[in-house]
């Protein structure tokens, strides 16, 4: 029986789940992997919460020393969140040989290089199924099951919280503000929202998974980024009326050599198999050159499905032989030509103009000159001014800007209101 | 850069495909994961496809001691298809310590338990990712990402060719003999369709997967089987008429810590998230103590998705230093009482009636003593006849099946056209 010495980092939500699991199936390891795994080293400050999960006080401490010097410790989880102190500890302990399990999504984005530096040098592993779509086993899946197919494009819905805002708004026609209210409320949202309602959540998940999938750094600087807070109900109702879901989604792809990674509000066809992805869950939507598309559906987030995907790399880890690394140190992850410097996609353009002659000429106008083309149509009018719903064609997004720069100084166009991407 | 030397057994669709993949990306396995995979033998007997392919004639035959005594071959890919001579030339090849990666559901869910046993002897390893559901990694998910959980249910849509025929009768509104006949045409479904139409192919999968999500063979013996060819576009408009949709599911769940395993037509809740798998797709619902939901989608055939499971197989098979084997020789796996003798859910049930005073008071008579508590009931009079439908609230089946039998005895009762599961 091998035995497996873990260090927990924080026992908060995340690691409190960990720590309960771990305790609960010691035994079922025992007897399915031959491994006993426990739990040796605690470092968190708030002794009300070690003092709950029924952990001896003895083994709790502030001090990293106490997990980096312990060579009875194999594997450390890092829960903290935040940069640092995350990030020296980590750094630390994969030198001491040690490797690390983490959920820290924002400070593997942005430090992914100089950790696994501090793995090859400690030949120490690095595991970080947790940091992106909780539960859901992405990473895995694009380690170890996708080796037969190129990556043409990696898509989802990475995020519970928005995910919950849109899908609220949609089937009960609120506004956005007041949704957001009542999740937090319900503890759903955060009582800052940003993170997760501005898409830094899903761009530091999409990062992560695109530079996976296509074997070249994504960085976060490389992703656009726009969040759901402008979204009305005006706009869900206007898509729903063309058969089209609003959801906030990652897509990563590679058109024409180049790569595009972005996060942003989308309509979504309702035949499209993440427009039925309702509530907290979330999706990826893989296609592979050979396998074709594949999808995978589950909880994002929360402390079991969490600390699901990190007892998963614990027992991942414990059973490697030798750490495989992804490589960074190799030229190919690095390339900024690869990269597309604009992208194409089909338009919902919402405006507001004054009700008279000529204006539509004007407005359309200006598309044409731009090679914007319009698919369709519509037009409400209202107390002398109406607005007008265009849908346009696959475009690409320079050109749809310049023309909505161009169309906004027309002077009966009252405001653009809304620009959202259809795909 | 290490060699991997391989045998493909069989270079039909799947071989072909896989030999073709294997072609195409050896130089980016060489960058990507330093192994440098070649085919040096292929078992085939016909010549025609092997020139097709272009593989050189001096490494094709057809006798499976050019692979067994070839020292430099590691792998051997079965695609034969069918049980012999499949199994015997599995297990030879295992007892000489070549690891197996093999795409042969039938041969895989009846003799898993003596290839185990080879594969101990021969010190190798038993890959079969590709058995179930194609390119779909549920058994990479299954032994790699749900270890922190144990396993309640699993389910899902194992057959590509009974979806599209479930799909097609439900959006066109047409009789099973119509689309089969189409399907036959199009070549969706063989000229004998035994194996997908009568849920063989879908009980064989769960066998399997069942096997490994409960750590307990699940013998296919132990599986409830029963088709699609007795459904009826009647019975399709009256399960959308009240909400389903009709799939053939695969089912094995642990109820009162008893196993229960089957395969059968089932009217499945639209919002349930297998119910938007449409067509020639699959899909694997799992549920875990942990993680909750999680749900697998994609091409559960063809040549390139069931290539691209293959391929991973042997990369991954290649990557190991020590083979895992489930364990088959251990008591866990074999205990009968664990199974089930009989299930509970929710029935559709529609018969046909003489439409005349009492005959409803007759068969309810027969359902309530047998404690069978009907949850809705329509009744559509035509020609002096009825057709009566119940929606049953969740029941053991052996009750259903013996109140069944007895309405048919009622003289009144022309015919009990369908018993459909509901869940």
């Amino acid at each position: 029986m091998k035995k497996v010495g873990v260090a927990l980092l924080g026992v908060g939500t995340v690691g409190g789940g960990t720590y309960t699991i771990l305790k609960n199936m010691r035994e079922t390891f025992k007897e399915k992997y031959q491994l006993d795994i426990e739990v040796l080293h605690v470092i968190d400050k708030n002794i009300k919460r070690t003092n709950e999960l029924g952990i001896d006080p003895k083994i709790v401490s502030t001090d990293i020393d106490n997990v980096v010097n312990n060579k009875d410790i194999d594997i450390v989880c890092e829960f903290f969140g935040g940069i640092e102190p995350a990030k020296s500890f980590i750094i630390k302990s994969l030198k001491a040989g040690k490797s690390v399990v983490t959920a820290n999504k924002e400070m593997f984005a942005k430090s992914w290089l100089e950790l696994e530096k501090a793995a090859k040098e400690g030949n120490s592993g690095l595991y970080f199924e947790a940091t992106s779509v909780g539960g859901v086993p992405i990473v895995r899946v694009l380690n170890e099951s996708m080796q037969g197919n190129e990556i043409l494009s990696i898509q989802g819905i990475f995020n519970g919280t928005t995910n919950y805002i849109l899908s609220k708004m949609i089937d009960d026609g609120l506004e956005y503000e007041t949704v957001l209210k009542e999740a937090q409320d319900l503890g759903y949202a955060e009582a800052d929202p940003t993170a997760d309602v501005e898409g830094y959540d899903s761009m530091y998940k999409l990062s992560i998974l695109s530079t996976l999938a296509f074997g070249k750094r994504v960085p976060i600087e490389k992703i656009y980024r726009e969040g759901i807070t402008k979204i009305t109900k005006v706009d869900i109702e206007y898509g729903k009326k063309f058969g089209y879901t609003l959801k906030l989604l990652a897509t990563a792809q590679i058109v024409d050599g180049k790569l595009e990674a972005r996060v942003h509000p989308t309509f979504i066809k309702n035949q499209n198999p993440l427009a039925s992805v309702k509530g907290s869950f979330n999706a990826v939507l893989l296609k592979g050159d050979n396998v074709g598309d594949i999808m995978l559906y589950g909880r994002g987030a929360g402390a079991l499905p969490t600390g699901s995907a990190i007892v998963s790399d614990i027992i991942y880890a414990a059973q490697q032989t030798k750490h495989k690394l992804i490589g960074f140190s190799e030229d190919k992850f690095f390339d900024d030509d690869s990269f597309a410097k604009d992208f194409s996609c089909e338009y919902f353009i919402r405006m507001n103009v004054v009700d008279k002659p000529g204006v539509l000429a004007k407005i359309t106008k200006v598309l044409g000159e731009n090679n914007v083309s319009i698919n369709s149509m519509e037009q409400t009018a209202q107390d002398g001014n109406a607005d007008l719903i265009f849908m346009i064609h696959k475009t690409p997004e320079s050109l749809v800007k310049k023309s909505i720069a161009e169309i906004k100084k027309i002077d009966v166009v009252n405001s653009v209101d809304s620009v959202i991407r259809v795909m």
